[in-house]
């Protein structure tokens, strides 16, 4: 099933730098947050982004909220922990829209 | 020669929607610009853009003016009227670079 993407949010979230950089981090987590102890598999805590951009804690969560509700990453709760991940078929369905719309 | 893009413009140019529409109208300019009187071959008259949109012509200049500095159009003046037209190698590039990069 393919669900809509918004591309009008995903350009939004992209016409920023820090979040495309999250975005690149996301994508090699093993290689960008080799210090978070437990699995990268399920994403990657706010926490170890916060201190890999070098910005407040507000300002990273304003990042991946807005990455989040364009879709381009996921989070999933572990307790008190949010863990982000791309969502690549998301990703992959915008890259496809532009390369027929644009 | 390969120019460098910029895709940061770029991304921003196309993070709104009467921008992006803009564009579309572009890539079929005999079809949705039948009253140009003067070939669109070599672009579209201002005006023509202008009265299309709905909006203002400074609302619209600065449109064009955004679209512009980010490379995915250019601008041919004839005496005192401007016409725009797609840069197609930009936009190829742009779109390849963001299919690498993100």
């Amino acid at each position: 099933m393919t669900n809509q993407i918004d591309s009008e949010a995903i350009l939004k979230a992209l016409a920023n730098p820090v979040r495309r950089e999250i975005l690149q981090w996301l994508k090699q987590p093993e290689h960008y947050f080799p210090a978070q102890h437990v699995s990268v598999s399920h994403g990657v805590c706010a926490g170890q982004i916060d201190a890999k951009t070098g910005l407040s804690q507000s300002t990273v969560s304003n990042h991946l909220a807005v990455l989040q509700k364009s879709g381009l990453i996921c989070c999933q709760k572990v307790g008190q922990w949010s863990f982000y991940q791309r969502n690549e078929a998301v990703i992959q369905q915008f890259l496809q829209s532009l390369q027929r719309d644009l």
